[in-house]
């Protein structure tokens, strides 16, 4: 332990974590360890370098609050989301495939009843969006809890505005038939927060920050798996490029541009709008797993 | 690019780096990003952990400040700083070895004619140190600068503690003949910042914060590569376990203690002191690289 150099370091490093209890922790680390050093090694990594990265670090987490999630930009840029996500949600064909959850979900989200606007206020064009959540074999899943999030026209998130209400946001409960309804507005695509460090570091990859035209939704119901998941607009620009790499053909969906007139609520609209039906397909838990 | 899943989504990550202009960038991103989703996927890490991964790594930016540098602590503790700096220092058998620069250097120290109690008022016994700077051919080396710093008898640097002066930390320049010698105080072992998150992660880990007893030496001089190390206190019981992995055998000094009486620098000491005689030697820039 007193002569370590850089063929000895990593050895050294890793004995040292032979008195940690937890087992998991223990495989964690020590392949975090390994990996950390081999990247390094490999780059034959500069002081310089260290240096800089240090400081990368040091200002995503600084740029972190309660309404930015720097880090989750970071993994999210560099695939890393997607994989996790990807390796944790292995389902059976047929099933609504999952994508990453990003940086703007928020926990206390405001309930509406189905049929309501979502978008309370959001400026954008109107969208009405129906659907039904069912399980893997096609059975009816009733009352499942949809939470729904999206930009506005100009691509930001509620909360990424000081101080305003909750807008583009909410939870509703699917009817028994497993049915949901709401109005919002219609996504668009948006870069996602590029005046901070995650953003200077894909400008320097050569690389744009745009996310395809995306509405958020988790479903939860008892007795699946929770879906967190995206439904992406067919046409978008960025559908081959998005800089945080979810999308799934699967998940593209038509937005219906229909004329001014009557809309989807019985109501009349004297602008264009929208109407976008999309069916969520629910993995079972396994049986195994059911308290 | 559409249809991204744990298999596919490194090598489309990869593809996205083909527009990077900088090619040690790319060189870099490439290594980091293969290692990440191999840590990923080897680990199979969940979305609790990775969730539990952000919000770690969130703690240690935000509790960096101009004084604390808590991604240093981290790469320090992982033994990622002493690889680097190995990788970057393989210097000829007999020159000084470098060690990890730690997070207490700060780049504006008061400058102090030879002889100066560096100490500054620290509390601690004073110790006399004294050496010479070589090079690795014997020559001296005159007029080398050499910044040193230490924490005080409590195990605390002058910048974490509020607002005081300066202590234990100044800049000497070795006279013509390479000399240099100063007053301070013993160095004693002291835990690194365990109160953030590293220190809660070193506990997980089972591992404890000690660093052996030492003091911090930058030490330049034109035509020479600039060294940064420490001289450690034989006999601590820190030096097979050091927190941050520093420890070189040859970095190891007797710490010689001696009864009150008359001090190196002339004086009277009513309490017992010490005195450390280390010499430093350089190595020689390679002649391509010299301006």
């Amino acid at each position: 332990m007193r002569n370590l150099n850089e063929e000895t370091i990593t050895q050294a490093v890793l004995a040292r974590n032979n008195d940690m209890k937890d087992a998991r922790l223990k495989e964690v680390m020590t392949s975090l360890i390994q990996h950390l050093h081999a990247f390094a090694r490999e780059t034959r990594l500069t002081e310089e370098e260290w240096a800089a990265g240090i400081q990368f670090l040091t200002e995503v987490g600084q740029a972190c609050t309660p309404t930015r999630q720097e880090f989750i930009l970071l993994s999210d840029t560099l695939g890393l989301s997607t994989l996790v996500t990807a390796q944790n949600h292995r389902k059976p064909q047929g099933c609504t495939e999952a994508t990453v959850f990003g940086p703007f979900y928020v926990d206390d989200a405001p309930d509406y009843a189905l049929g309501a606007d979502v978008g309370n206020g959001m400026a954008g064009e109107p969208c009405f969006v129906s659907g039904q959540v069912r399980g893997i074999g096609g059975e009816i899943v009733p009352g499942a809890k949809l939470e729904v999030w999206q930009a506005d026209s100009e691509g930001f998130y509620d909360v990424q505005r000081d101080g305003g209400p909750a807008q583009g946001r909410g939870t509703l409960l699917a009817d028994r038939e497993g049915r949901f309804n709401f109005q919002s507005i219609v996504a668009e695509s948006y870069p996602i927060p590029h005046d901070g460090p995650v953003g200077r570091m894909l400008d320097a990859m050569g690389r744009h920050p745009w996310r395809p035209a995306h509405l958020h939704f988790m479903v939860s119901a008892p007795g699946y798996e929770t879906l967190v998941t995206h439904v992406f607009r067919e046409g978008c620009e960025y559908l081959d490029s998005d800089a945080v790499f979810g999308v799934r053909s699967s998940l593209i969906a038509d937005w219906v541009e229909h004329a001014p007139g009557r809309t989807p609520n019985g109501g009349e609209s004297a602008t264009p709008f929208y109407t976008l039906d999309f069916d969520f397909i629910l993995n079972p838990v396994a049986k195994e797993k059911v308290a």
